[in-house]
């Protein structure tokens, strides 16, 4: 396999953010909600999420690509399609999938607020990037926070040889009161599609239970992998219940495609999306701060559970991210040569000044 | 290990479900809570979930035991807490959980009927059998019908050494049009606890990925799992993902018991427990008719996969059980001589008249 150069350059994720969104104007996106989209690519960066960020913010990366191409919409007319006090269906007119989508999880945020509960889908999308931006909307304002989309075909289902849809992630974001927020985002897949490309680019084996090759037979080679697009269910093989992986990644279909019209897993490309988003105001079941200090004692628990031999703790779901976020924010984003140069690109193509290095 | 004999008696699923009645009923439950308890009961074995069922129903069962000692109340005051039109916390004054629990779902679908969606959880309950009773109770409403319950500590989380909370199972239930309903009913650990009592029965080895010893190592012998209680979250291994079934664990805690108040993962002993329910009518999102014909476009699709050599089909999430209880209706439930030598038990202490056999 071909060896990489790990070169990373540190870089300040506001002017990083500052970019992307002089970017996205420059392709026609408003002010309002090119910084909308641009806050919420950097915030996977900076939570370590260097999958879901601005790696694919390049001249030929699809958010650029799209845009010029009028394949996604810069300023798409978002329109409520279906209401009622606690749920909404929203038609996204091709829009980027962050706009659409911040624009759903605060109409959530607001009927939760007057409701107790709220649910919005959302048809008609694009790809949005990284869930947990979303759910995490929720947490300022005492609410647990959902978001869900379906994605391309690329998983087999249990005994199936060939893909029927996607990693299809679920996000659910809790609020503490001292520790940190319960942050679990991931894909419904054993492994995420971004950790074949990591694999792959390190020249590493992946551990069975991830994939399969063009003749759906286990394969360790994360190159062979990407090429047969045959991902494992959470799960991996049927007796390490890889059903249940299944099962949820349908769930997240049923919630994002078959409730919102846009049926990605029936589609052979890759777009539209379909979303769904939810809040759950806190004190409408009992009082906010009784529940945080409650998620607190169990937080607590978890993290003071002995780890096994060869590891030094036991984390909760979220707390690797923040902590992350946390360095990032002080010194910077660490971003490798080839990622700067699509931005760099990208930048010089539309005239906007680069001052990242 | 012991050999069991496999000797089974097919029993009919309605004389069943009055005789399990029966005994409630002269245990001081009403007779309108002993049938849905009874029902609730009878419909596990049905759908060969047998761990569920009435294999724990002999005088030294804990419903039974629970109720003779008054540590389970016969006629619960079910209260509510707090209530908005979208959700409730109900206080099952420690009934018995399948009474609590159809009784809880039942106001989720009621109030989904009046406002779109509807979340209700419970607190003070105890144990309530097979999630997928209650979320199935919202399909004939054209709702999606969510069940979940918190369970008693005997996961590691991933990294961990010692048990820190339940194999917390979640239901989501989705009508179809003219295909069965997806029905996906999970422990959040690789294998459900009933997996290894099936193991030790049969004096088979379990995989690797379901459980550890009492050292915190990875043990095939499925009496010694039994003994360590330290089940794995989904995923088995961290390359596996088990981060993730710990993740949903915790999301069904956080549900179940941070929301309601019954932390059944901070108690040393098996009890409260929590649940919590949801019902969404599909047509606050868009017609039902048009939802359950695209649920027939997704089943189809993953129906007509190409299995994987020595697989003869790809199935669906719930396909294998209405299988099993469209058979076993007509059939009879197959109960292990065991399992009949304590319905016979407990009905002569009682004074029931036993006639299953």
């Amino acid at each position: 396999m071909e060896k990489v150069s790990q070169a990373t350059t540190r870089v300040n994720h506001e002017r990083l953010t500052q970019l992307v969104s002089a970017v996205f104007q420059k392709l026609g996106v408003s002010a309002a909600d090119a910084e909308i989209a641009a806050n919420a690519l950097v915030a996977a960066d900076l939570r370590g999420v260097d999958t879901h960020g601005v790696i694919r913010f390049n001249p030929h990366s699809w958010y650029v690509q799209w845009l010029r191409e009028r394949l996604m919409t810069a300023q798409p007319n978002i329109r409520v399609v279906s209401e009622t006090a606690s749920t909404a269906l929203l038609d996204g007119d091709r829009g980027m999938g962050m706009v659409v989508g911040h624009r759903a999880m605060e109409l959530a945020i607001k009927k939760a607020q007057a409701g107790g509960v709220a649910l919005v889908g959302v048809g008609n999308s694009r790809h949005y990037g990284m869930s947990a931006y979303y759910a995490m909307l929720a947490l300022p304002h005492d609410m647990i926070g959902i978001a869900m989309t379906n994605a391309s075909r690329q998983v087999v289902p249990t005994f199936g040889r060939e893909a029927r849809f996607g990693t299809n992630p679920m996000c659910f974001a809790v609020p503490a009161d001292k520790e940190l927020p319960f942050v679990l985002d991931m894909a419904t897949t054993t492994a995420a599609a971004g950790k074949l490309e990591l694999a792959a680019r390190l020249g590493k084996a992946i551990p069975a239970g991830w994939a399969l090759d063009e003749k759906a037979d286990q394969t360790y080679d994360p190159r062979v992998a990407q090429k047969a697009r045959r991902l494992l269910p959470l799960g991996g093989t049927r007796e390490g219940g890889n059903h249940k992986g299944y099962g949820l990644a349908i769930l997240v279909e049923v919630l994002c495609g078959v409730l919102t019209g846009t049926l990605t897993a029936l589609n052979a490309n890759q777009d539209p999306r379909g979303h769904f988003f939810g809040a759950i105001r806190i004190d409408s079941f009992r009082p906010a701060a009784e529940f945080k200090q409650d998620m607190d004692r169990l937080i607590r628990e978890l993290k003071s559970t002995p780890p096994i031999a060869g590891q030094q703790r036991v984390y909760v779901a979220g707390e690797i991210e923040f902590e992350t976020a946390e360095e990032r924010s002080e010194r910077g984003i660490p971003l490798h040569s080839s990622v700067l140069k699509g931005l760099r690109d990208v930048s010089e193509q539309l005239g906007v000044p680069y001052d990242l290095e």
